[in-house]
């Protein structure tokens, strides 16, 4: 039995976190903490878990996570590396939703995240928590920056071409389109329903926070420098990331097959047959990245397709799989549920 | 283990089946039938399953349910009458998820059906699978008929001030609001999302066939004949049954209390704090009823709030809880899945 | 052409006044107002009126309204009473599209408002904007108070009924649905997309303030007090209100008919035809009220179903034909658009 | 005034050509012809026109068209190349809104369209309707061929690019969603609410019709052939379009004072001042195209954001906005409104 403590639980990914850890069989949610709701019962705050989680929130400044074997992060970006040396030094495990640990270069993270780190050196240490590129550092890693939501979906597409060398590494696009969950539970107004539904929009062109992920990420995979053209859009719906990635080939190949034997042993990846396309509601709710390729024309423009539930493979559920891999534990329990459809 | 076959599973209260039993730990289910789709792979019309549902769809004309412990019929109304009968000389009990055996008055039947019923004396035998209402009975039954979306939140919201005699029950007032997958999973202009999006309005004024069901319901609960108007409107959501339902008590009472002792040991119902308003999110997946009672400047006009998932406490889940309690099996058994918020 | 002025035009009933008077013939907009805004071009918040919309947000505390024929409120409740003496005196009329001048009983306002009335004297003074009920007070007014989104249709889809005193005057029921606009464009949680997206939920049951209107209005209109359940209901659509409202007939009467003849002249007022119901969307846009009526099972429950959309009929073309109705010009002037649909 | 007809009105592009034309000063329907629909009337299909379309659908059989200016057929594809012979005989001039005569290429017609063209002869006289290509041309044509919405945003957003001669135009990519009511007003399940909504997918993989066109379009203007990958999504929306549109600079240039000179003088073309994002919901219900410019991180990949209303820019506006120029009208008569936001 694993003892979880969680920080920050009153946005999307804390509730979505709860939803999940109730029903695992080998986890047990010791205290969940928000300075904002603290004494107030998680039940009041998200009525889907009346009778399923009797906590309260707790404020953090009085409640010791140093007895839980693994902390989630689930707070605004900064936090968790404030508290992460505390904790490690009680022999906590850490796993931060948010993006503090989730690069390795000091300068790129600190220009992108607009704030200095606090503890550089963990940086070093942390690891990447997307199972399929890390599984094994994982398995060690007492620091796990758990990777964005497009980062993952995006990852994912272009992982088999990446790690093959197949296509032109240095003009990559990845247009790829959100809901509005993405954002957050904040109250901010371009996220309000009445600005949000019935519309589309492209936003954070000038750069998005993620790509600087999904580049040291390829980076990684390929082992060497990657150029990426990436344009997040805004969709009227609550869940679901789809990926649209176009790729240069640099040389002919068998792109169906590359993908089905790499991701062969995935539990939490599925290549759909040739000719598919990929719903976002066919991973709601669920753990699963889903993708289809295609090749229009038979030309030289791989077209990847890749859906996620953003609060789920894109955030909750991968956290939990990643606990999953650090205690030792079926890396598929707890997130066996089916997505939801319709 | 409970063998289970499903006929007809090509609708939204087939793949809600599906979704469920996929992960019930005692039930198997063997076949699955389409006339349409016959050979086909149950996970190619719904690439949620992929990975969890090997079946493919078989010919009903070839396929012998005769083994089957338990029938589901996921049917438009007038199928399982016809099947019914065959299958229970094979000792096969049968969950009917339509009409056919939800009523007992046959000539009632007939006229909101339009149609002469095939074995008007089974309607006798069958029990109505509301299981707060008839658990017992339902335990022993060789046909349930599985109660529909609608009429679950009306019954739930009136039974406790019915049976208690507290209300003028000749003028009760349901104004029910449904999500568009009640409508079904049926080509038809009216539920196109472009007609039911960003839309609101009533329909079916001249008389919905549910009404009937509640009418026989809750006069069996109160012991007398009910005067019930009742208006369903068209949502603009997929999934949720909201009844605002509105009956004058007749005595002072404190039905706060009267309700939360009426379901105090229901594992499915959730009567809400006072002063609480149910969200349909709140139970979105989830085999669950949420009940909030009010009373406006404390007169004699009770509001109550009911909430269900109409493809689950509404249609599946509740199928499913029929099954274990016709099988001896816990209640809860593969219903344990938190509602998905947000 | 009318010289108008508006206050707070950041909202969205400050957007489609925006929209409509953009387009009128006959009126002149001279400044728009927004502490928060001011120096903001109107199109840079809303590119639907790039090209159209020439105007910046001007500083209230430097703009001079003075000259303008007529003064629009756009604002919360509050602002226009502390502004509209001083307008008064330099012979602007005004027209305010919040709280401040609905009501006549300063008691009630109060106890509603939550705040003491800057100018109770003019609560005597100003009529309520109903043009159905009120229109040649309307012509007459410097001050007229804009009905509520809520109380427009309940009052409209009532009105008949009160006044030819054919209902149980004490016992009316009006189950109510909003789209979320009618929550205004404010920062908050509970109408953001991911919490109001697919999902449908009561509110406001311990008292709506638009009830204290509709009991005014209609006791005026049926020369003696009212009762009144009124239920609000947050729908996921942007725009429209749809009230299903119950009455129960005193007498026997040709209900139909007598809300033909009632509305027969009203230019927004459609009497639909028996056997119909009126969708939202078929207003959508428009400054129209569709009413339909229906009688179950012909029994002494009367269903009147009234459609509006709540930022035109609701909101800002109310206005505008108040303006017209104030101005001696067309009624319909700059308010023939067709609904937009789907 | 311009008196016109209407073939096959019963879809959007239907419907939308009604509301438009109702209120267009100088256009009187004389017929509008439904198979299925004859005898019935206009407004009890779309309640949105009562009161103000009064025509009742006619026979095409028996209905005589001969005597209008101008008849739109809003028709699938292949009924209109059937019928425009005859009517040009007698002097009437043709706008078909499906795709008979968008092709110059018959044989590339055919294989697209999967039929053998009846009037090929004609489509070389025939006039691609997208004025701001071919403005001179359409005034003087008798018949236009009015764009899809697709090509429409897609043609739009490249123009200036590829009539500059400033891309790789070998490779272009055109990743473009689209609201539902692209599909159409048909019964099909794919595009089902429960279906559609609150998801998101690429379809079409295998290549989409509108292809075909916009590789003409784009050839006409930029004198040379293209190379194209187009991948449309269906986007849970009932309106709009968003084309995100990829291109490979070939030299240094600035993109955005291009693309501000060359449509300068369109009516209804907005180029976004630089660092915007154009929102779908900006041109519901209006004829407009807005258009945005990027270079994310100053590379050689230029970003084009095109938004249009496909029933709008994308269809019936446009079609008015031809007949403007085939009758020398003012080529925005008719088509004033602003867009509907929210």
């Amino acid at each position: 039995m694993v003892t979880v403590g969680i920080v920050g639980g009153t946005g999307y990914t804390g509730v979505e976190l709860l939803r999940i850890l109730a029903r695992h069989p080998q986890a047990r949610i010791s205290a969940i903490t928000s300075r904002k709701e603290a004494g107030i019962a998680v039940a009041e705050l998200f009525p889907s878990l009346r009778g399923s989680v009797d906590l309260r929130f707790s404020d953090p400044a009085t409640t010791d996570l140093g007895k839980c074997d693994l902390v989630f992060f689930a707070t605004p970006t900064g936090v968790a590396m404030e508290q992460t040396p505390g904790l490690l030094q009680k022999g906590v495990r850490i796993i931060d939703l948010a993006a503090d640990f989730r690069l390795k270069d000091v300068a790129a993270w600190q220009k992108w995240y607009g704030m200095s780190h606090s503890c550089p050196q963990l940086l070093e240490e942390a690891v990447y928590g997307l199972p399929e590129l890390n599984r094994e550092r994982i398995r060690r890693a007492r620091v796990v920056g758990n990777p964005g939501c497009y980062a993952t979906a995006v990852q994912l597409g272009f992982l088999p071409l990446i790690e093959a060398g197949l296509a032109d590494a240095g003009h990559l696009i990845a247009d790829a389109k959100s809901g509005v969950s993405g954002a957050g539970r904040k109250a901010e107004v371009h996220i309000l329903f009445s600005e949000a539904a019935d519309n589309f929009k492209a936003y954070g062109m000038s750069g998005h926070r993620h790509s600087s992920e999904i580049l040291e990420g390829l980076a990684q995979a390929g082992g060497k420098a990657i150029g990426l053209t990436f344009v997040p859009h805004l969709t009227p719906m609550i869940r679901g990331i789809h990926a649209t990635l176009y790729a240069r080939l640099t040389q002919d190949a068998d792109v169906q097959q590359g993908y089905e034997k790499r991701f062969r042993d995935e539990p939490f990846v599925d290549v759909m047959p040739p000719g598919n396309t990929p719903d976002t509601r066919s991973v709601r709710g669920a753990n699963q990245c889903r993708i289809a390729l295609h090749r229009p024309g038979n030309g030289d423009t791989v077209v990847v397709l890749a859906v996620i539930d953003n609060l789920v493979k894109g955030a909750a559920g991968q956290a939990v799989q990643n606990m999953n891999i650090m205690f030792d534990l079926p890396e598929t329990q707890g997130l066996e549920a089916l997505a939801l459809l319709p």
